[in-house]
């Protein structure tokens, strides 16, 4: 399995916060944990050529990972369109966090995907309501991030196919945290935590729930659907 | 309540059949059996100035119909993306048959939305499978149209909200014909009988569904939810 | 409309904190903020000859609204088996609060229903996740209850056709406090607050949420499908 | 994996149709395909001692297969309630054709999972219209069963959490042939074809969705939530 993470990598290159707790980046991190499940991870970022997702990197990947923050608008509609197309045609796509308000998720969904977002660094609990859901294996009931951004309800998106993760923060609001939907042949997971000023990707639930998720996300051996004009499979009787 | 029936309004001034079989437009033809349901209804055709829905007309707008096939191009992204808009605050979208391709839809959905087609006007029979949903209301276990254009999955649609209604066609194909999502604070319904040489549009079961679905659609009355920043509404511990 | 509110009716009899906020039962106080709305309301206890339900009630009832606790093993299997049979015949239900664990609940969500809880007069905040539902009419982006009893998550029900209000909890927990199914022709409505110690039905957020859902929850106008064997509707090759 | 192939095994025994296509049972059919992909396969009957369904036996079963028919009243309703629990615990259930109305899949569905049926050896058409669903890989567009029993539409299920395969019939119906749902912990896949009076479970497409469907269907690792009473995570503010 090829798995891509994708980077902005704006924040760990200027702000002393989070070049701190991530300074090779939040991809390598990430990248980090991956690998050691034995699975094939590149890394890519925004300023690389193509924004690091030439075609023969995007058409060889299976699951992408997607985080960026202050520079979805930096992202090529071209590249945009081109990873659409995968998703449709079966590759796995991964949220995090921010990238709520990317091109690519905003495209997906077809909604504002707009929230409320607070930095205050407050308590957040994620509580697992689809036990049965393969992402959530390994995790218990609820899992706890002492410090995160706090996003709040109502957050604009389509009804998810799958709701497995809600989050309880300490300021009062709950947030849909974890979610699945298939475009296409392709599945998508958008997952709540990971600000780039606190720890939240060395954390082990957060770690795991990735993991299971790129499991989750690998496509379907399958070829593309036919479209277009189909001859009957019947006599008609007008014939 | 205001409803305003868009049709691109090309085949039926081209196309001496469909010409035939609606003179005056499709939309003028849906627009009469919604007008005798006592409700306000306005037409808006693609070559009028603005696609007929300048901000007065869009702005105040309950519901929309949408008809289009061959000159989906030509509907400007600027009307689009304020269509779009106006449907994640509320107004209804009912999309009719080949609207499946539509700017508007396409960009709602997030997918493709292709699917197989053929026109060889082969029957269609299409079954209720949600009895409870009030779309289907007064409608019977399925209704027959003798003559339709086909169109069989894989249709390229994100999972519906609700399934109300799959068709079978004598060529062999099955459709999930009735389809609805919700999409910020607003309402779509996808409706898929209505080629433009056959009298679809006069069939009463078609038109009972259309009438539902517009009451279906009726926006709610409530303001946008508030995005961005919020202050907690509880003491944080940090504080 | 004919509205039949459901009540265990034992806790306002025996409890003197119930009884001084319910002194003539919670069914009584529901009852009157829907009458309020102008449909006709009948009232059905427990204690009552067949529970308050003989035919002719539950025959001509459209929406049954169901409040019980402590008795849910004394409501007979067989009033249960009708209330499910009318409601898979279309009549709507509305289950409230402890309600969750009755056994017409729990027979037609074919799950255990179980949940957290704690009795701490502790804050609950719902937020509505679903801003396009009638049922959230007229609700702003949350409302508060100061003191209620506390349900978690995991609530072990199927996952909802429809999640409206998520509720955020002061001691750390959240639940999916309304939630809707369809089950034949039938519309069921599960909201989440009502504990018999605290004022909840006083509440105007309350009472708006339950008068939108009775409206929701109206039956449609169908007979019910035809099931068992079925002519063909098409000539067979092998006949 | 420890998989248990349950037939209720009557018709092969007194039909002589279906004892010249299953002179061993279905049962056996579907344990032989089963495993030659390398699981651990059990096969139980009704008329064995507690239908072949022992604690030790159900409890160590990872994915229960269900066929029956003609002897639904006779399974018994202690051994249901076993059923309903190890689904709600985590075991993985695929009901098949006639299980339709087992008193397993009425329980969990809380429906009558009524529908139409005709015995006339008719052709069956199933699309598969969820191509990114894991249980449709390696299945084409659609396959076709030449002579199958027909079930039509309406189908008296809840909404399923997914649909995968629509049937077409030659009759004119359609049918939701392929639908998934989760309870508790437990994963539920039913589908349609396999009438014992046709070799339908010898079709490679029919075994290629089972053998999907198992490993789907295969329990996530984690313990049952814990329900009942719960402590505050947070300090309430009364105390």
């Amino acid at each position: 399995m090829n798995i891509t993470v994708w980077n902005e990598y704006r924040h760990e290159q200027k702000n002393p916060v989070a070049a701190d707790i991530y300074p090779d980046g939040i991809h390598q991190v990430i990248a980090g944990f991956l690998k050691s499940e034995g699975v094939y991870v590149k890394t890519a970022t925004l300023d690389e050529a193509e924004h690091g997702l030439p075609d023969d990197v995007l058409n060889n990947t299976d699951v992408l990972i997607w985080w960026g923050h202050v520079a979805h608008d930096e992202v090529g509609d071209e590249i945009t369109a081109k990873v659409q197309q995968r998703v449709l045609d079966g590759m796995g796509l991964i949220v995090l966090h921010s990238g709520h308000f990317s091109k690519i998720f905003k495209t997906l969904m077809g909604t504002s995907c707009d929230l409320k977002w607070r930095e205050a660094g407050e308590k957040e609990r994620l509580w697992v309501v689809d036990p049965a859901h393969p992402i959530a294996e390994g995790i218990g009931e609820y899992f706890e991030l002492e410090q995160e951004e706090m996003y709040g309800e109502h957050f604009n998106i389509p009804a998810p196919d799958e709701l497995i993760f809600m989050s309880w923060f300490e300021g009062g609001e709950v947030f849909r945290s974890g979610v699945t939907y298939k475009r296409g042949i392709g599945k998508i997971f958008y997952f709540r935590p990971g600000h780039e000023t606190h720890p939240t990707y060395y954390n082990v639930n957060v770690q795991k729930v990735i993991q299971n998720a790129v499991k989750w996300a690998a496509p379907v051996k399958r070829k593309r659907p036919v479209y277009g004009y189909a001859k009957p499979l019947e006599t008609l009787k007008g014939e």
